[in-house]
């Protein structure tokens, strides 16, 4: 499980406690996550070109380079397992510029409006993404 | 916890299965919840009116209305509690007029692509949801 | 005179209120009022027909309806006496797409901004253009 | 065969006139037809969902909630044999908002502009459409 | 009460006709009223500008201005008490640029279709506002 | 009667399967047609504008023209007997350049998604448009 | 014959000089032409007004009120007799709000891009359009 | 001086009368005229291009080809010496795909709206901008 | 140095003190500058026009003719020495209609958002800008 | 090997020059070429539909054609063998409207921006295309 | 105080003569000030980041980042002292998408068009911002 | 000869593979290439930037960045050598937004769709160019 990035940390939750609450839910349901968080558009696209055939699902929460990145696009559309949107707001509510998301075309699925509680959501849903693809 | 309306079971999953998965989520989250469907915009006006002071949240997949029904949204938008949209695939990435949902502004968050399962991830969100509210 | 819908009482005053000072002032322009209201387009659809060549005006407040229905419309166009649109608050100032009125193709006036007092004006309005038909 | 909703009656025929010269046009092709009327989308989806597997084609007029109805477009969609869009006048020539239908990407052909008679060519031409399936 | 601006005097009735009803309806209701006419942009500015303070309350047939005069409204938006835009037809049903107005953001409420007889109307909810707003 | 252009041949039917179908339903409609296909835009007009006077009516079948030709809707928009614009497939359900009709403002009647078995249709269609202009 | 309007000078003909011309061409048609300029687009509705009834026609070169004034546009769709709108340089081949003229829907014919000239041409075409109206 | 098309004689105006007229005007100022008139696209073409380095301007009307042709357009920038655009009625005022010129940006001078005497009043601005260009 | 306009006095800083603080820059900058304050277009025009070959540069803030007055902008760009464009807020934040500005284009530099104290930056921007086309 | 219609020669090349270079460059690589130049849309398309089944290839510079003509890409998504789009300059660089082709949709490959060089590219080009095809 | 990032250096000032002129300014304010320059949008954002809490003020020239990167508007968001967005050139009379800036909903104040010189203006401009703040 | 970018090998070629044959066919052709390969915006700006009075001409595949980085447009501004811009597969055939191409304005000459041999079109075309640049 590739990690995500998150520079805003919305309200009194800090990125470790995200990760520790995610660590904590991917224990519960048996899976191994990675954390990953950066600035860079080119790190990203490594990533996720990166986690080709070695990942089994990607929570991606690409935060401004939702509207922005064809690349992101691109790395994501040639990777073959589940892939999961995470917003913790809501783009479709914010600035017009925010409603086109890259992203979405290379989801499976898209969770946001839940705050942090979204990537634990989000780990739920990969979780069971996986499972029909297994045992489904 | 007001039920929703889903006219289009893709796959071999039916309704009444969604309803038992959601009734044994509901269970282990120690929450109630009532199932409505109905092909009426009306209807889902009226219930969402109903709901008012009586359901503590309410989960909808207002499907095809998700596009064209100012009315509802002008009805969650007089509710107090929270709102999930919810869809079984993902609108924005099917036709263009399916990117436009006038529920979304009502909503507190959004879950979408996951198939039926996404009613199990939406009473966990509520859940959670009301919990933040009640316990902070 | 038919009635109208009215599913957004906003501020203190209720929809009786607003109904009895309607019939009081129309008593004092000695015109006969009636009284609809529902959640239901087609129950809309379905008075505006059943008013023609009985009433001899109507007053409408289609609501959210107003930016989404043809049908509404297209019933208002077959109806040959005036049509009063009216609203509580002024939708050209709130979403752009508040501001597509299927309905004022239709309409003889217009009247919006003045909250419950607006019934009240639509019938001094509906007097003056009847006495204007009859009398000249 | 389902039948079909007409409430604008241009002209000088009446809905029952039409019903009769559809029904002497469907005994000369051997068809039977049923008639059906509502001001009600929510009437329209729930024929369409019971007419599947059922009837062996829908003829549809769906006047106003052709430029509105994004729940019969998707109650048709899951209509597998031939549907047939129906206008008395040609909506492409009226207003703007009148050329954009949501029903035409469900429909195998559309006849407009020919008035009541329309509904005989739509009856001719389905006759022909269920000819081919089923002869070749 | 600041006057109006009329250049466009339709049908049969003359300006003099207009201003005389209106100070028929202003006595009645208690109001002093001034009125205004001029075909400068430059004039309707100065006057709004010089209300401030001094009127307590504008009605405004803005016509042509309507559709193309910010000026209008950065005037408008610094006059503190109500504002009621009208117009003797609809602009609303003829040409598209027509359909903008400037002047809406900054009107309390809008009054359009009912010919001179707007005027009355204008005064009557003016009246109304300002009862309101002295003694709720 | 006027012929009509057909260059795309969909399917197994040849231009000459259509035209001595069109010509057996002409003979037991009691109508004469004539065929006429070509390339060009210019014989198109030609054709249309030598109709003129002469033909009773036009079945035209503009195919890549209808999406680009203002002469060929000059031409006919000066012939003054019945137009009717007919299409193998559904034009409306391609590329979007293919929405935009410019034959469409001129022609009576519309049929389009029936195949080669449109034509037919066409003729019935016209033949009961031009019974109704002779006798009514 | 009322005056126009021309702010830009291009090349090297003074006002005058066009002045000159136009009286020249106005004395060999037989015609009585006024001169009027301004930059004040009260002064230009208030000639126009102040024309009705008593001018035969109007050539009216509205510089950049052409693209921004409605109320130019009312005031001329008020005058009767014939207007012919005139520029100097061709606006369509300039910047995009330059393609926007409110004046043409007002406008009898329009002659552009002939520099100077354009009066004398204007002059030329107004004569021969009154000469139709009075003798055919 | 290379001819024009002129394909829609409006009122009691004959081609011939057209040309007649044409004739005794440009005997008048002195010049050669040539007609040319066709519904071809590539006949435009190949006079424009036939007219380079032969005729000392171009004036014409490219009727429905004018909103259509990039072809003319190419033909004309090649062509060094004026073009006058010419409409005997204005397109800028009939529907808005007629605003849409692309012989403008390569006409030197544009003129319309005066029916068949607008070609006298090209030949006479034809006449003109040549004088300009020989003797200044 | 031609003054400007501004009629909206945001916070407590009055236009006399602007004018002050103004003239002790100018001072100490060694230029001088006078001071123009209209409500009306036609006079803005005028003073630009009257600058030409007076005037070493203009700073002017258009305030709501910014986004509506073509005149402004055929003035200012037959004005050949330095335009500064000022405002006092930043439009390009507010209502979509304020990001059109006409004065622009002829705008050497632009300056938004610093409140009265930008008319003291505009004046030592344009000191810079003077300079350099001196001394180079 | 199907030619090509090229009238816009820019520069010092001539068309018979393009022709002997192409002619070259096919010897070398050991293909037929023929040519073909028309201002006719009805020749390109008549010449398209001919090369169906004897044609390997078409290289196309369909010059103004590309941005208006439905009718050749009809022509040429009905030939199966590859397609190559030629343009001279960059016409995504040129006004908006040419940067819509109507071609691209049924082009293998697209080449522009090297002048009359483009030929020679196109045919190597092309050489390796069916050299794939046929080795693999 | 932040520095900037300047790629595009136009005409024959240096960086280094920008920096030199910009620290003789900020000696002069009192101001210390810390230069950064970078193509990589990461380390803009990484810099913004960086700067919260411990600058007063950042002057920043996105350049082409100032069309495209929405995680430097969400960066400068999260700064909570004076923004100043800086052009050299004035982007708004450039290139279409040049007009859209996603910085200036984050700016303070905003100064283009003045050259290399606009730096100093901004420091300037910062000063009087900060003296403000601390001071009133 | 700057190399190029790209991450997206379609099909069974490999970047070695591609290499190798461009190597060789810049022996064939004389020229000495450089490869260069990287998913960061801010590498490829600066690989541009300091090619400039290195490079003899750039063959660029910006991949996605084509799409969305002005950075890169404005880089290839300041290099005046040529620059080709090639796409593997042809973007205008894909997504709307991979319609828009940044780079576009600064490419000599654009290649599109025939997979890694156009890389060794490029280089043929590159010389091509060179060679008319030195030889003329």
């Amino acid at each position: 499980m590739l990690g995500e990035r998150e520079p805003e940390i919305y309200g009194k939750t800090t990125l470790a406690e995200i990760e520790a609450s995610c660590r904590a839910a991917a224990e519960r349901l048996g899976m191994d996550v990675e954390f990953r968080q950066s600035n860079s558009e080119a790190d990203l696209v490594a990533w996720i070109q990166g986690a080709k055939g070695k990942a089994d699902g990607i929570v991606i929460n690409a935060a401004a380079f939702t509207h922005t990145s064809v690349a992101i696009l691109d790395a994501l559309k040639l990777f073959s397992a589940p892939v999961i949107e995470l917003h913790i707001s809501n783009p479709l509510n914010r600035e017009p510029f925010r409603r086109r998301s890259y992203i979405t075309p290379a989801a499976t699925g898209l969770i946001c409006g839940f705050g942090p509680h979204g990537y634990v959501l989000a780990l739920e849903a990969m979780s069971h993404l996986l499972g029909e693809r297994s045992g489904g």
